[in-house]
């Protein structure tokens, strides 16, 4: 983590993982059905409980109590389409932050479209990797106070003149079907217990980096690496993120 | 186990799981796709064969030879929705035993009223936490011959006159996504092959509980306890079933 | 591996999966629910890329780019029906090779119709198990250039006058879901990078067989075998593939 302007080292981490853990925000995931399970898990080592309703006639009623909603663009059904206003229409009346994952955006009119939709909504948080952040670029710029979180090697969160970087993980989380999608749902239970957009963002993409490199001391490879990774999340402590956060945070 | 009339021990136990083995009863599933795949791959851990087609053209087609149909209410889309009718027909017909998953009831007026359509068939088992149960008390008062099947740190099983109950299990059981959705699978797999819903229930519940004590002594946190379930569900023989169960049976 | 009129040993498999794992061919599967996760794991550990839209609106948008489009039948749902013919269209005009996975076309008439739509394309490849393929039978009789992928204890690989065959595996492939699923994606995989049909077949059972060997050898049950298979998978080269296929090849 650098350029910080404000301290973000691993106390500070520590106290939004512990609010998660103590107040267990539900989050609300309309997500891919490729992503669901292994994004339920992660929420659930978090300390964070899972919803993940898709019909247009219950998505609202389900969404409405939880902590925040995250809209994942991939395997997108036409019903799921439908379910995308009904979310945004009951975050807006709620004040429930959104989260946005636009999947493969690059490759899909039809995605575009609807991530301009979600984008008409102020604040709200994308997290995609730098194939879909670029291909959203003029969207985003023209939509108000996006922050903006790019995963990769070293993970970019940028918002108005704030910029972080978050340098955790291992090479494995690209390996894995469904990691990246989940990251999006834990930077949605940071940000539904810490009301800094960037800083619940990096707090869950560090300790989900550092989990990461737990995970790939203990794996033989990417199928194991799943596994520990979701055991190192719910194992995470605060020695363990000073130990990896270093002096550098 | 405790408030049995009827003798049950290891060895009733273990005479269910053998004929869940033996027979391979196909157990069709309508459930959330969050959960189809631990649900399936505990199904075929418990002997027992796993299907899943919802689409309403073939839902019938596809269910009728099984041994029981599950109908779980979580992320349930429209056709899904449509599915639930051609199922309770079937069931009629066929006298296919029915078992419900009321999945987050208590959140969405769409759930209670698709609970209650499916509980207009008589004798279904209702399997859900103490959250859905208590939301769907007075619906399964006026229905007929409900099986009450509450799971938590000690399951009870209610029928007519009758209580069971079940302490068994491991808190990482809710730490990990799908596990109740799969156990009330396993419910339907071993009510194929014992008529006495509440032995059965019972049966199932013992079975996965005491898999779940076993795979807690082998993990190290929520990731690997799911594995090790799956590899100790496949396992469980008589003996390891005595040796839990106690003289309490 | 035997009645084979071409030389196809551990160097050959290894090529093939060296041409996957540097060309990184995007496979697109139209697949079930239960599966998607399992057959994109295995696809990654491949070194191929997956992508699973299903939105009759963006199907063919997505699969444009594919290296091989994989059509699988198990949980369909009525807007997957609506995507196959445009997958089916996308596919004949940019010449993709195509799979068919015909999950359990035994028990649904829905299926068979969508089968015979999927074989009026030319040059199908149709991976299945026993009761699956028969079923198919007298349809792909009609079809034409149909390769037909038969698993089970020994894979056969039947087109035109040639028959392969491959003795590799473990019976814990069974008891596993979605496994025989991700193998037709495997088989995806290959063909993409690998012309001759029946080869890409061939080298992808053998390579998916032996890593079921290695991980059977390292795994307590089904459930840490799913893991193993994926970490074996990933990790295997022509070292491994030499010393279980022998000097039989």
């Amino acid at each position: 983590m650098s350029g910080m302007n404000d301290s973000f080292d691993a106390a500070r981490v520590a106290s939004i993982l512990a609010r998660v853990a103590k107040r267990r925000p539900r989050i609300h995931c309309l997500t891919n059905t490729v992503a669901q399970n292994v994004t339920a898990n992660m929420l659930l080592a978090f300390g964070a409980v899972p919803s993940m309703a898709s019909h247009p006639e219950e998505v609202a009623a389900v969404a409405a109590g939880a902590g925040a909603i995250l809209v994942n663009l991939g395997t997108l059904s036409p019903e799921g389409e439908r379910a995308i206003p009904k979310l945004l229409a009951i975050a807006r009346e709620r004040d429930i932050p959104l989260v946005l994952d636009p999947v493969f955006v690059e490759l899909s009119p039809l995605r575009l479209r609807l991530a301009e939709e979600v984008l008409k909504q102020p604040g709200v948080i994308v997290r995609g990797n730098a194939a879909e952040m670029a291909a959203l670029d003029a969207v985003m710029q023209s939509a108000g106070g996006v922050l903006r979180v790019t995963t990769g090697r070293i993970d970019r969160i940028e918002g108005g003149e704030r910029v972080l970087s978050v340098a955790h993980g291992h090479e494995w989380m690209a390996r894995v079907t469904g990691l990246g999608c989940a990251s999006s749902a834990l930077v949605a239970a940071c940000r539904a217990v810490e009301p800094d957009a960037a800083i619940a963002a990096a707090a869950a993409l560090t300790a989900y980096g550092i989990a990461g490199e737990i995970a790939a001391e203990r794996a033989a490879g990417p199928g194991s690496f799943a596994m520990h990774l979701i055991d190192a999340l719910a194992g995470l402590d605060e020695a363990a993120l000073r130990a990896r956060m270093g002096s550098a945070a």
